[in-house]
């Protein structure tokens, strides 16, 4: 038994893209369009471990996700927690729990998936602007 | 950057950790037991790659978990998917979405989250009681 993928629902195709691949990190590993079924699939992958897929479903009939308690969020680790959160945060994205432990944080996807960030290996020393920054909204 | 995990909440956890592993088939990899925060965390994954958990948080004060149409389903890969479905279906798991093609099915876990196994490789050949099984709910 194998993990394959977490499949989430996105309502604007580019958006998500420009979250997860821009900002994020993952990498587009590969896509289907379906005509008939009017939807797109494109799967995003980490680096280190691109076989673990996100895929991301795109109904091209519009519909509104909202979220559910039930699921959480997903996990990455990342060599450089801040260098990440950084570059998230130049390009646009609320650091909804920012790392001041130098360990862990917190964003949301355009249709508010949780991502969680961990730092690899031992926390970081605590850093400006981060180690002062509050949090905003929940995760 | 690495996945790590997806998080999904549970209300019960010895009903969660039976379906996870002793109906899915997934492992126990580790457990975290909080007291103060009063919270248990317990990581499954399939035993081809134990990297891939799934991590079930189980807060000791009751709440009640509703899902959200932005995440979809986790996906695991199988080595037969008939084998999978009859172990299920034996220990009292509905079938949503039987393997009517021999590829794909879906099932819940008791927070509804919602499962999507595929058969590795190939499909296999349409085999009763899956052939003519409908659909139950939705998944």
């Amino acid at each position: 038994m194998r993990y394959l993928h977490t499949m989430v629902r996105v309502t604007d195709l580019n958006a998500s893209l420009d979250f997860y691949v821009n900002k994020l990190g993952l990498k587009e590993t590969r896509r289907i369009e379906n005509k008939g079924g009017r939807f797109t699939l494109v799967f995003v992958a980490p680096p280190e471990n691109p076989d673990a897929e996100v895929e991301l479903t795109y109904n091209w009939d519009p519909e509104s996700y909202t979220g559910g308690r039930n699921f959480g969020h997903l996990a990455y680790a990342v060599d450089d927690i801040y260098a990440v959160c950084q570059r998230l945060k130049d390009k646009g994205v609320t650091i909804n729990r920012p790392p001041r432990d130098g360990r862990m944080a917190f964003v949301r996807s355009p249709d508010n998936i949780s991502i969680e960030l961990l730092q690899k290996g031992a926390a970081l020393p605590p850093a400006e602007p981060w180690a002062s920054m509050p949090n905003t909204g929940v995760w």
